[in-house]
């Protein structure tokens, strides 16, 4: 059985009119995302940004929910937020993951566009399955990831087919269906 | 095919405390719900409240991206935010399903909990492939749909199970969960 991390990236990813950017933190990911790790067992989520300030803004939200009244309102709230991690780049997600697990992850990025060889969600998961080594799964928040990250992992995840062709599914959306796909009860 | 509608409910919900109470909208929910939504072929959603300010809010915020500039600016959120359709209560979401469609809905509800007598995501999608007629999915807000609406519903979906038994998804979460398991394509 493989280990899952996630990784929340806001750089580089595009804004809306294709420009590669470091894009804001949004409170709400990051609760959402916390939760839903948490509901599926995913090992933790690196929270990526390269901006000092939102490193920062992120730490101070999650402190209020693991160490500060947040957490002792709502402890299955500090629970999830422990699997949060600020880091300044993917390279150092990576680098903590081979830190932890002592074996490079295999990385995936993923894409709500389609036109990349892309790995099905269900050869995803017998990988995970089958293999007793550690992954990583980037999503991207704004307009996706940047062109570059594509050529850099190891496969690029099919994205999430709707019915109509409409694919604008919010960050926390996309990430809750996929952990579903690849770690959850076969329905 | 079954025509399968949501409803997101803030009334009859409950609080921490167990109390049932009004919960206030969260404009993250109305856009995460109805980008969702727009993706599985959803035909519409509701956002129900019996406060009056409340149903201001929610309208005023459908406008903006519906009337106003925001649907300017990205015309595929105004076409997600269509979907969405403000009704003082679950009974007016019934009603306004029997208007459109000439059939009063099978209506599901949901919670995170087990110990009800549940169907089966798989039987209910099974259902939806397999019966021309509607669907009224609700969900809860706050801690969840108070206990009456169990007893007035069809029938209770199971809970999304996670792998070790945390049970806080965010109902963005759960909702795209559900219509990815009920509409997507399988894995």
């Amino acid at each position: 059985m493989g280990q899952l991390y996630l990784a929340l990236a806001h750089y580089p990813v595009l804004n809306r009119m294709g420009d590669t950017i470091a894009s804001a933190i949004t409170n709400l990911d990051l609760h959402d995302l916390a939760r839903s790790c948490c509901t599926f067992g995913v090992q933790a989520c690196y929270i990526v940004t390269p901006l000092k300030d939102q490193q920062a803004l992120a730490g101070r939200l999650t402190k209020h929910w693991i160490e500060g009244v947040g957490g002792e309102i709502l402890p299955e709230r500090r629970q999830a937020l422990k699997l949060l991690k600020v880091v300044d780049s993917l390279s150092s997600a990576i680098e903590d993951v081979v830190r932890r697990d002592g074996n490079t992850p295999i990385v995936w990025a993923t894409t709500a566009k389609g036109g990349h060889n892309s790995l099905a969600h269900r050869h995803a998961r017998r990988l995970l399955e089958n293999e007793d080594r550690s992954f990583l799964l980037i999503l991207g928040t704004g307009w996706g990831l940047a062109p570059e990250i594509f050529d850099s992992v190891d496969a690029v995840l099919e994205p999430i087919a709707g019915v109509n062709g409409y694919n604008h599914l919010p960050v926390r959306s996309a990430a809750s269906i996929l952990m579903d796909r690849l770690l959850g009860r076969p329905i």
